[in-house]
């Protein structure tokens, strides 16, 4: 095990407040799925389903939600199994290259300013009269733009790129080759032709924002395009100018929110849903994964399909969509049934 | 006002062939939404909903259509203000980082020709046999490969990549992180191996396009895929090999245009639209948002859905789709009632 | 001719496994499609509904499946003419830049192992402890992170980014922009609060992958994200945590495979699909664009739609959805009637 870190699993369970049963001093070096998992590791077993995979495991040490008896080796209990987990794996995290400093083939332009601690790799720009805080690491290929600032903590992955004006909070995380702050898609037609209204707004990210790789999220025409603090966004998702997403929303990969949406706190946006422009999307809501959104969808409400509807009626419609061959022959039938009466009528009048 | 370029009332009207109603020689030092606007800045008001926010806000000025009466300070009138505003706009536009010419950092290869006034930032790439015109912007990042050509004018945004033997035309902008002139998706099946057939065509892109983030133009397989001059289009947008796109189309964000399609001139196309292979679509055509588009749309035809039809006909279809349910349970009751009658027949003969 | 390469018609024949018709002498410069190719080049002539091209074509020979009796010059005759044109392009496909070595404006970490003949661009990085096999193209601004392993031959395009401890088999090509082992989307609900669930699996691609232009491959969360050999990816495609795909498989563009999905071999997935978390898809299904999958689809089958559902019912089922006017015209117009009925027999009691 020379050159991991380990760590005892005493010190696991009191990291995320749980109890051991067995050996406290056993030393694991790092946690993985039951599969997976080598004779030092730890796993987490929070499926019953998966119960069988417990004969079969190579882990140590299992983190559980209620002692599995069948099991064994050592375990750990906790009342929240998955958030253990995913704190247990924080221990064991490889660590950030071991570089620090500025690199030679970084550029960083002299009017602006860097906190402490920061790391700007070889291959990372900053421009004119921009503040990055303490501990921001710049990877390769990042780009931060004229007069941006970047809060403490911010990680900026390779051949991300934050242009001009935008402001980016602290303890953010930029996935790989995201764009902030490209222009957002405003023309005004002219005759045959789309003259740009340029777009001279900026985008504000908040504190613990995480965005995935690929995304954009443009900057606003005239105001602000604003993702509020804590708010996870998964890979390749469009954001369009002056969108405003709220404290702790999530949306999963290859969404797209037009322009002037307005999306409430703690909404769960599925995959490929498509928002259109200015709708409002009401706190706590729930959008099922490639959903067409283009009315106002209330608080709390969960919505499906396209046009989206409640997800208790797209249920139902959309069973009925793969039974629409047999509707139709259900009315041909009643049809031809109905024509036969009207003619035994008649016969009989 | 120390810093910020203003301009005076007098001069935005000429520029936009307004007039003033109030007083011309106020200097103001931009153009913002009623909402943001301070003192010092003019904003449009467009849309008389918003009738209320001429109390509130805090704009010296505006730009409108028609006069606003109750609007106490200044205003400029002109007959298509949203127009008027994109240009008013581009006066106050936050100008390019003062940094001009090739930087050290930068690597351009001594085949390549650069015109007068180029600017070429830190980490920015030129290839072999290249031609980049006049005024031409290169950010950080910014890849252009081996015999490439670049027209007057054009912005290549941070982390684009332009592939080799691609020509981009005179006043294009390419947004951050798109990539022109990757290979097409072409193989041959050779039992169960995939075969690439080698992707030898380029790309084309001609004057005043603008492209936004992380989009990718495919090369054409043997031939040439070609985006039209004025052509606009938003952010992660797909076009495969050998697609044509016409004059002045405008394409939304997340669509998908699949291989040997030809879009005609002035087509509108909205966001996550799919269009499969070989499909034309004619000039002027509308397709709404997230539609499938299988087979040729007209010229001037505007359509919906998937598989897309007459966007009249996907309206009520789609408000018939959300009632299946009740269409369901009209049916029931009819077999039920006419089974009740057949009985009620049969028990009278 | 001078500066291109030529080849005669008796060489690309040899090559192709094809017979010439006419002068085998003749030197050819390239492959282009029949209305692009000068009188230098060979075109494929494979569709009979082409038929009027052959009268204009400039090309001095055709690669067909059978002898076109009324093209006047060259033929070279071969049983699969699809394939062997792919062969013949790659004779004539134009060679990467003449750059060889490690440039001078790259960054190599002391600690990595290069291959031979290795091709680091200007402004390619590569981390900590990482091995380059040979031949290996990296180009500007591609970022390989530490622990990497890439093989030989692989070609990594500008732009790209793989990110620590992923691994990259032999012959992959990663087109540009695209994202390996950027942090799967994992988190855990505390109350408000989405907490991050650390992203500590990797990334395994096999030999002969394609990936195209700015996808994202996230890392697996405990676990190893998978893509087998053979593999073909288009652009903007979105690979979740833990997925596994199957050897041979085609996916289109803008498709979105959601965490834990599996795969099989020999599949062919449209663009613009979604694939539901832990899903399976058996071997060599076929999976319609556009469609949603949140069922599993087994061996062989073919499926499209959303809910996905055999292709051959989709097909009925989207024709009837746009004649679910009329069928609901028909139901009113059945209820009418049988209520006349109705009334009539009330009557007559």
């Amino acid at each position: 095990m020379e050159g991991k870190r380990t760590h005892s699993l005493d010190e696991v369970a009191a990291l995320v407040g749980g109890r051991v049963i067995g050996d406290g001093t056993l030393r694991v070096s790092g946690v993985r799925s039951l599969e997976e998992a080598t004779e030092e590791e730890i796993a987490p077993f929070t499926d019953r389903r998966y119960l069988g995979l417990l004969e079969t495991t190579r882990a140590c040490a299992l983190i559980v939600g209620e002692e599995a008896p069948s099991f064994p080796r050592h375990q750990i209990v906790v009342e929240r199994p998955h958030l253990a987990c995913a704190r247990a794996a924080r221990l064991f995290a490889p660590q950030a290259s071991g570089f620090q400093g500025v690199h030679a083939q970084a550029f960083i332009h002299e009017s602006s300013r860097l906190g402490r601690d920061v790391t700007v790799h070889p291959g990372a720009y900053v421009g004119e009269d921009s503040v990055i805080g303490d501990r921001v690491v710049l990877y390769p290929g990042a780009f931060v733009g004229d007069r941006v600032r970047i809060g403490e903590g911010t990680v900026v992955h390779p051949n991300v790129s934050v242009l001009h004006d935008c402001s980016v909070g602290s303890g953010v995380i930029l996935h790989a080759g995201t764009v902030i702050g490209a222009d957002g898609f405003g023309f005004v037609r002219d005759g045959d032709v789309s003259v740009k209204v340029p777009q001279i707004g900026t985008v504000r990210i908040d504190d613990d924002v995480e965005i995935g790789a690929n995304c954009t999220v443009d900057r606003g025409a005239l105001g602000t395009t604003w993702i509020k603090s804590g708010v996870k966004m998964d890979n390749l998702i469009q954001i369009a100018h002056n969108v405003v997403v709220g404290e702790g929303t999530v949306i999963v990969a290859q969404t797209g929110v037009s322009g002037s949406v307005e999306i409430g706190r703690g909404v769960v946006v599925g995959g490929q849903v498509g928002i259109g422009d200015h709708v409002s999307v009401g706190d706590r809501a729930m959008i099922g994964s490639q959903a067409g959104v283009a009315k106002p969808v209330g608080s709390g409400e969960v919505v499906s399909g396209t046009p989206a509807v409640s997800h208790r009626l797209w249920l139902k419609t959309s069973r009925l969509l793969t039974r629409l061959p047999v509707l139709n022959e259900r009315v041909r039938r009643l049809e031809k049934t109905v024509d036969a009466l009207m003619r035994r009528l008649d016969g009989r009048d």
